[in-house]
């Protein structure tokens, strides 16, 4: 059960929710969010929600039986829309594209990529600075010193930044130069990490686990939700399967799911979908034309060379074209 | 290596070809399709095929190192155009859509069907009489007089007719009423079936197995065509994963890579790829957009009585708006 | 619901068990094998199952919900023994161990395979005629000639012989000559085969689907019981999982769960369930332990020469010493 | 390659070989651990490992071209041996059981524990005080609280703990009260945490990832071991696959390959890796004759009044049976 408090709400008048909610052997958690206060209370027994729901100090109630709670759609109708400033926003209709490098790597190689996206009039570059890497003795990025590089040329060309966070201890410092907070597919259950950015005042975008199911990619949602920070995005980033035609499985179900699950935006990232360059605008465009909200894809000058992944990566050119053939689909989505 | 053969070679040619590979211990193989005659050699020894391809007889040469040959797009560089007659086709740039029951039941519900195909302007019409079934207790279909009640009135409307052959026996019987021939999942490597359906001069559908790889896909089909038989479709129907939020996994990323590697018309199916009726829209939009050829779409008049998988299938009027959408999405693939 | 009837009921009796189930709107089949009658019922209804069993020419009756019902252990609590006659025989307290080759090969081939069973005292001897092979062009064995060959040689030296049936049109040159008929993982769902062989007063060992669940295995060996055939073994040969260090992932867990939902044995591949010659003692090994009722091995006299698979084939000695372990591995399960 | 160098290198000794290897184009990087000092370096030239064999300062040199290199049996034969003191160690021959609750939730319950444990010469306690829970709405474990009231009662009854870490901030409290740290399958690519328990003396057992593979598994104990820390136990806990009859499906080959591609202890998880309670017997003793190093079991007075996964754990009476069983196909597999 969700039930939303009023934003005057008193301290007895909350103090009596709680104690009926208990009475009645309900769990209650208060969650305060940047946008709003919510008591989130579990249990078993038969209860009447309109008894509850008529007491003083409440705005909204509703039961949702699903695992997650405050990131379902049977809580919030309406989608959610991410708004990074200076009119970039993206769900509830703003459709958004985020591209760049696997990694951040020179200052060259951001100006040149900075420049790209401006060209193309895409707003959120994306990029790696501090990257998880299975084996210990592969680069793990530039860290906050290639980040702050990075900001300062994004920033002067009204550029929004996303890049992932690979731990709690990495937060406070990252956070000034940071517009979207990225966690990785292996740090889909990192728990704590999640606990920690939901304890912040910036957008969150999830990928989902490697082999994550959509009630866990939810409830990891949750998490950040319950937190305190309403502003999330989830990213299908393609699943594990037995096929090993292409690095990994795209999850079309899932962009389809998802959307009716959830109010959160959703986000398709074509090019670990499936991990191959030739075949990134085909995955891109269904995923949009299956009702996602955005796709972030990789872009480098020269994809050969790039540190790691260049294998999926596409060059200026080809990220041009796909550029504009995703806003083609998205004009068609919003004709059907 | 596959060496096309002209159509008027004489057999002292062709004898001094075999002999060729033999002596650089190939294998060869003769096969003789509706369109032409191919020797397919299987060798490891370094050979210049251009030796080869100087012999008298020879229509055309090329290497094709993959485990299958004659279905590759290394040897046929144009896609295959499917004909129905009259005037139905699909590949090479024309769209299908099929639509149907997944059961063929009645006299009465093949009326309604065709009534309501024709009224959305369907020239294909899928249902199933031979149904295979995980219990031997299931309804397992109306078998070949089902089949022929609803030839009759196929042929009436201009309709044609995809359904499924379960077993070698049951094809000769069933080869006067069928348009299409359609190999279920279970059946991607009954290689007795797939023989038997290379001996006949009618399309075949194969879908690919419920855990199958792309490969194994190609090499089925590729027992198809080396029997005789180069009216082939594939059908993408979702794989099996991990994830039971739905019945099947749509693998998209299939569609991308199988419009690459073969010459082939690729269908997608969205309700098994799926499995539930309410994303199914989205499924068969994307596909689409990713490169499908052609969709095939369970439809009942009403869904909630249909023998078997009702819960995804479409009722008409959710049927004709997906037909609708459809043809504005393959018009959009067509623009870009 | 199962009803086993007497064996000396009379017409009319039967006919009062029919209508009395369809008064109940249950849908009874009957089922006749090598050693019983029953009717299995299907319907939905509440009913007292008391009041039916009462009726005259009922020995026993006993309500099974699962999708499978004869193969249930719920249906038959004793293990069922499979008999091969000459004292071999497996299940119900009976270990039984198959070895040869992948493929038939040649008569010397035959005659090596057979002095080292022999030796070890192997009873049962496996070994492909007809070879289900993912590529047309791949060699597909010796066919029926090879199998009459190896059945003169084997019989000659008390061997049993177990060979896998492709199709339904095999069945009846193959019936003299085969002591199990195997059906390979790709035909683990091909109905009509495995009717066919239901209708056949021979053992048929049914492996798992390359992605088959353990209700599939199960309905799947209850199409040959409905039909007539109550000598079936299972076999556990691997999954299809995304692992790639080995072929196929020996699913351990089925071995244990099959012991307890059927009363069929259930036998363990580790050649193809792990499909890497150094690990098929610990996984043969470790199937032994967790209750299967036998192994089947691939063995060949020079692994490196067998036509296909010699990757996973035992040498003689490695074979020898493999048995030996098992044989003390099950007298330990014994013991426990 | 992998350098291990003297104790008493001095250093322009040590400095010489750096200079060697960068001349090569390797990429140099210095290990520390409790047991030696080693120089990993990763390149691609063609290198006659002898001439940087003979520099001064150098114990031994191998070429180890997997992706992980310390933890590689190719770097040492030897098995590694885990000694956790008071003569309890695991692996080089030496088996070990750990035991007890999912989750610590009372002195009473510890106490209880700990008295079963004794009674059945069980010397290591496994229990968790943080729990990682898929939903925030879960209770999360009694914390550091409870661990210092388990180490106390633990500590005087010679009974060693192994428990959940979840995050590098923790290690430092639960540090003193520890013996092994346990990394959970949802963190077995959280390469932070894997780098932070790298620089702490105490034995770490890593779960394979849910979707782990072998190569994935290796590289995350070469994080722990390239940081320092050679004390590593491996854990096989099941892998996400397909099937639904059980929780998750254990891999048995794991545990064959595993043996042989490291030095490492392996260690076999049947709660997790099959998840229901009536069959954790049969995959323990699976385990144990593939070849683990020891098991991890979970076991409770009142299963059905456990916190969490009481479907998955013993009671008493199942446990010392397990333990009896345990042992002697422990004792078979040392005579094979």
């Amino acid at each position: 059960m969700i039930i939303q408090l009023k934003g005057n709400i008193e301290a007895p008048a909350e103090q009596r929710i709680l104690q009926t909610l208990e009475s009645k052997k309900y769990k209650p958690m208060k969650v305060v969010t940047q946008d709003g206060a919510y008591i989130i209370a579990v249990g078993k027994a038969e209860i009447d929600i309109r008894k509850i729901g008529g007491l003083a100090g409440i705005k909204d109630i509703h039961r949702v039986s699903d695992a997650y709670k405050l990131v379902s759609k049977k809580w919030k109708i309406g989608n959610t829309k991410i708004d990074l400033g200076d009119g970039v926003t993206i769900g509830a209709g703003d459709f958004g594209i985020m591209a760049g490098p696997c990694s951040i790597e020179s200052k060259e190689q951001i100006e040149s990529s900075i420049q790209h996206l401006v060209k193309n009039n895409i707003k959120i570059m994306r990029g790696g600075v501090y990257k998880p890497r299975s084996s210990p003795y592969s680069f793990r990025g530039l860290g906050i010193d290639g980040l702050k590089t990075w900001y300062e040329l994004a920033r002067a060309n009204g550029i929004k930044i996303i890049t992932e966070v690979m731990m709690a201890e990495q937060i406070e410092e990252m956070l000034p130069y940071v517009d979207i907070f990225q966690v990785g597919a292996r740090n889909s259950q990192n728990f704590n990490l999640l606990d920690a950015l939901g304890k912040v005042d910036k957008p969150v975008m999830l990928k989902r686990g490697i082999s994550g199911t959509m009630d866990e990619l939810l409830q990891s949602a949750e998490y950040i939700f319950s937190n305190g920070n309403e502003r999330i995005l989830l990213c299908e980033r393609g699943i594990r399967s037995y096929e090993n035609a292409y690095r990994n499985t795209f999850d079309i179900n899932a962009i389809a799911m998802l959307k009716e699950k959830t109010h959160l935006p959703v986000i398709a990232d074509p090019s670990h979908g499936i991990g191959v360059r030739q075949f990134v605008d085909p995955i891109a465009l269904a995923a949009t034309m299956a009702g996602a909200d955005g796709v972030i894809v990789e872009v480098h000058a020269t994809p050969e060379k790039a540190f790691s992944d260049g294998q999926q990566t596409l060059d200026y050119q080809q990220a041009a074209h796909l550029f504009e053939k995703l806003r083609k689909t998205r004009a068609l989505v919003n004709r059907l």
